[in-house]
């Protein structure tokens, strides 16, 4: 198992993390492998991204923003949980994703990326990679 | 395989199940463990419990309750399906969850739990619990 | 590891894959099978199908609809990325589910169905399916 260190330099913001995940799973025998957060405001996502793409983790940040309000009513925002609307957004996406690999390498389309998603940055984060 | 049996309370709960998981996933040698959910109205994530983090499962209840609209229009909510906001909650959840193991133990962080979100409770339930 | 192909007819459809995807896991000895979807604007949920549960999958895609506003504003609209609005919709299930199988069969509950879903059709599609 590897440890990956990211630092997220936004609030909101998806970091692509092909490269370093590749880089670990394709030097391991195995099936597959498991991407794990340990985070409770962070998640995975596979996205678009590269020519073509550029812009596709800019929409989809805005729209985790969009779909959970900041201004909705929190009833407990005042008894200690100070970012309710970053553990919902990451409710949204999934703590663990996995991801075949083929011949060695991840099964990964041509424009996909795996998008580590922070949702209560800047902060220094971790992702564990596992191959199976 | 271990099969966990819930019970839950009410329409909408995230149940946390960390203490039961861990005692399957932790007495098992393995990389990772697979949760699973048989049912089409229930799903997983992790999300943050414990001191500092207790009102962070309230949120998330209601927050799910809000996205998915009760009186939005459900064309076929007449022709058999009683609970259509139930289903697409569920859909927004996960039904599987993989989880790395490390050194023998669940790789959580300290405030990180899993739970089980019930979406049209109360009901008994059923999670299935594999390490691989 | 097989590759199904599939054929969306719609933008926007739930596709019951679950025929095909038993078809595989139940003949290879294993823990599980992943499921992998190697598309941006595609997902995967399980969710409920067959008598008394006929539109469900046609409500989920509604609400996925509803939920992704193809009105809303998109900065990058204009800029290369022609139907956010699907990445967003892919973004919200997930790209990888893994199912138990317990004495060789796939551990789903009786109306429990996995649907490819469709964002951006009609398209050829492939998914990929590991028994690990």
């Amino acid at each position: 198992m590897a440890t990956l260190q990211l630092r997220s330099e936004r609030k909101t913001q998806l970091i692509d993390v092909t490269a370093a995940v590749r880089d670990v799973a394709e030097r391991s025998p195995g099936a597959a492998v498991v991407l794990f957060v340990p985070h409770t405001t962070a998640g995975l996502v596979t996205q678009a991204s590269g020519a073509g793409a550029t812009h596709v983790a800019a929409d989809v940040e805005s729209a985790f923003e969009r779909l959970v309000d900041e201004d909705a009513s929190y009833e407990h925002l005042d008894e200690g949980d100070r970012n309710p609307w970053s553990h919902i957004r990451a409710a949204l996406t999934s703590s663990s994703l996995t991801i075949p690999l083929v011949d060695g390498r991840l099964a990964l389309s041509d424009l996909q990326a795996i998008f580590f998603c922070e949702f209560d940055g800047p902060r220094d984060r971790t992702l564990l990679v596992t191959v199976v």
